[in-house]
């Protein structure tokens, strides 16, 4: 089934996407013509990688789908958001004398849970949301409305893979919990007053593999029925509830 | 704005509302035209009172749109879930040994709230959903589905107001917990371990002047943002969850 098409401006051709990206910010997703080549191109490709935006190399029938305008191979989502680089994020957090809680998103791509999450987020005391851009959903009017404007007030933190946001996490001194129904210890006997990122996985498949291999610990709601498994969203809430309680009870 | 109309399947005419009801289930909501009047319709009014189904009454356009055919001033939709008395929900779950946990929904009327609140209940180890028949949604499709079917593994009870349900719970010994923003105690401060049902309120505006009046208390999910309110399904699934965690450690 195609995905509807996210309600974001776009950026159509070389030099509007290639200033945007020069700029710094304020791109979602940049398509590129499978079989484009030269210098711009290249750049395009080059700063899209640094400031860890997604790019996806697609047919030309794609980019013509997108726009009637002369796209040059080259088309991108404008972002309504702002993003943040992970260990610029953990700083800001840090030097406000505050105890990092993060949530990583590995493979939520339903945008109404993504911003469902970033609401209970904020509601409980995270800072920060970290979206590996390889299978991140795009950040639409539908996530922001959802999440009750939450997403414009928390950290959002771009960067290319799990496996590279756990090393940047274990760097900081910052453990790493992943979410599984069979996960090893209930949530409420994991220690969630120490610097914690919480990884939520897709409501199908559930976290990867790299987040299975390297999470220090393995998490998981207990289920007083034998059911069909929560809503990833509903779950997210929970875990960031008993991390809440956890922490007030610290203080 | 008009709601959309649930998928639910009619019964049309006085005879086969009538004998539905005397069947004594199988009626979502009876739509009765404003003017009807008649031996048929008077038991049809004394019936659907008894069993606590919700009666609309309502222009003759309202009937004329719902359905072509001779409707003789009765339409109702037929139930796709099974309803039980409260008193008999109640006497089950303490029959089975089972401490009673019932949740409440006072003006939840969004059914994809309810689906998702239903599907966190039965996770959670709560038995039954109480649903007063003044304000409660009528339970479609998208309801079961958003449950993932939970709607049809629990017990639901309509009661004819919360005031009503709130004197049944207390002859039974059932706390009654208020959910609002302004709660007076945290809810991990409740205890939840003892028979209790928790009574969670419209997104709007929360729980009616009868809960606050006449819960045993006012809880409240500690929010450690300035922020909007969280989803109330989200918030439902916090409450579940910690009721969940104090009945795992006190076994």
């Amino acid at each position: 089934m195609r995905p509807a098409r996210p309600s974001l401006p776009l950026l159509i051709g070389r030099k509007p996407v290639l200033e945007a990206l020069e700029q710094g910010s304020g791109i979602e997703k940049v398509f590129l013509l499978r079989t484009a080549t030269g210098e711009e191109v290249n750049r395009i490709k080059h700063l899209a990688k640094e400031l860890n935006i997604p790019i996806s190399q697609v047919p030309v029938e794609k980019l013509n789908g997108m726009t009637k305008a002369m796209h040059q191979g080259v088309v991108a989502y404008a972002s309504l958001l702002d993003y943040v680089d992970l260990q610029s994020a953990i700083d800001s957090v840090v030097d406000k004398g505050e105890t990092p809680l993060f949530l990583m998103l590995d493979g939520v791509t339903d945008v109404r849970n993504v911003g469902a999450i970033a609401r209970s987020a904020l509601c409980c005391g995270a800072q920060g949301i970290i979206l590996p851009t390889a299978q991140s959903a795009s950040l639409t009017e539908d996530a922001i409305k959802t999440s009750a404007g939450a997403l414009k007030k928390i950290l959002l933190c771009r960067i290319p893979s799990v496996a590279q946001a756990i090393d940047v996490l274990r760097l900081n001194g910052i453990q790493v919990l992943g979410t599984q129904m069979k996960g090893s210890i209930p949530v409420y006997e994991a220690n969630l007053n120490i610097p914690t990122c919480i990884v939520m996985g897709a409501e199908d498949t559930g976290i990867s593999k790299d987040v299975i291999k390297r999470a220090e610990q393995l998490i998981r709601i207990p289920m007083a029925a034998q059911f069909d498994s929560l809503n990833v969203s509903v779950a997210a809430g929970m875990i960031l509830y008993e991390a809440l309680r956890q922490r007030a009870l610290s203080k």
